[in-house]
């Protein structure tokens, strides 16, 4: 028996998200499936966390148990074979027996993308959120450092959470733009956040309330008396699922999941 | 009447091409549609040059003679809103009686991208033609400054073109490689054509052979050989179409249409 992990990038576009469904049309299912037709074992995998309808990975990690002796090497290839072409899998690599992609991650990177401007780029409409009026990104900015650190973070946490304790810690926010296009008169604004862990909505709860920040709807100091607050009616609205995408995952030890 | 002009950008994934077919699946008939609807009036619209199925524009130009009253800050936004997501109209001005999308333009810019190494990126596989064997981007590059120049293009148009003359003059030649990937183990090339006019499938066709160039099935010399001997079965076969975009066109006068 053998603990394989690889690297999975998706366009979550089309897919009920990550996790197996009663719809069968998720990532993990159609993961599962491949395998199962690569090696005729009926396997469950584990992620480094799930993703929602719509939001997409870069650079998620999976693992599981399998007792096939396909070489290593050529895991991807065959799998890829078999995956539609938004979904690729790539590095497969032998790990400990003890590895479990979440419980083993020492901190993950989701990227969030606002388009802000005149036009949306088509090319990538799946993949960012367009908002066609201008957004004060200086405000947004000023708004980020005070989530930096450990916090209890039940303001940006879906009401449908289950889990006990919202305390997080994040590591690293940041907020780039990208010149501003002049066939679209529009601009990208890319949201990073890195943490130890993140609540079932988190990020498009911060985004969400960021881009009201942006907006002018509320001052840049809302977002520090919101997460003191602990009460996710105070937060602005979940942003959008396609903006999102899990960027990385890290493990301990400094070993790059990617 | 006004000559209103206008950028379209598309994504010609779902398309049968740029121009009106019977199957009424083509950019052309979507326009031609939206401006039916918005103004009521049946007008027949120029484009600076048809486009292939699956090929894109990120910046088409299109222009059309009206006696619709709709003050031209409202076009692109009421266009917009009836167009498909995949189709955007900008910036939309008022061009003299005799301007001519297609005889006016004084060059044409396509861009064509190849994906060269382990895996796609699935967020562009739409836009990139995917090679997953190594290419010889140095033997590939020095093929190309024998293309710049008038030049009769036989060796590189379709079979099917119907034109009288060959002849057509390439401006600039260029490839630029992206830096590699870490996690697909890919990098993009991109291929910039800059020409007063090209033949039927003129850039694919050139591309198909400058990728037997860099599989090292053919020399980088073959380039000016195929060139000069006027024979389309002497050059490589017609690259795929998704992997084409029209990049940029420009008006005389110095009159950049994006």
């Amino acid at each position: 028996m053998r603990n394989i992990c690889m690297t999975v990038s998706y366009d979550g576009t089309a897919y009920h998200g990550f996790q197996t469904q009663p719809s069968n049309n998720t990532i993990q299912d159609i993961l599962e499936r491949a395998i199962r037709s690569l090696t005729g074992e009926t396997i469950k995998i584990t992620s480094s966390g799930r993703t929602d309808a719509g939001v997409h990975a870069r650079c998620q990690v999976i693992n599981f148990i399998t007792s096939s002796p396909i070489p290593l090497v050529r895991w991807c290839l065959a799998l890829n074979t078999l995956l539609p072409a938004d979904i690729i899998v790539s590095n497969a690599r032998q790990v400990d027996d003890n590895f479990h992609s979440r419980r083993s991650a020492d901190c993950k990177t989701y990227r969030y993308t606002i388009r802000c401007g005149k036009h949306p780029d088509l090319f990538r409409r799946n993949q960012e959120y367009f908002h066609p009026t201008p957004l004060n990104t200086e405000a947004m900015q000023s708004s980020l450092p005070c989530l930096v650190g450990e916090h209890d973070f039940t303001s940006f946490c879906s009401i449908r959470s289950t889990k006990k304790s919202n305390v997080r810690t994040i590591y690293a926010v940041s907020l780039e733009c990208e010149p501003m296009d002049p066939i679209l008169q529009s601009y990208g604004i890319h949201i990073h956040v890195t943490g130890n862990g993140f609540l079932y909505n988190m990020v498009r709860i911060i985004v969400g309330t960021l881009i009201q920040i942006g907006e002018g709807k509320r001052s840049a100091d809302a977002m520090s008396e919101i997460l003191a607050i602990r009460d996710r009616a105070l937060a602005g609205p979940t942003a959008m699922p396609h903006g999102l995408m899990l960027w990385e995952v890290l493990y301990d030890n400094d070993e790059i999941s990617s």
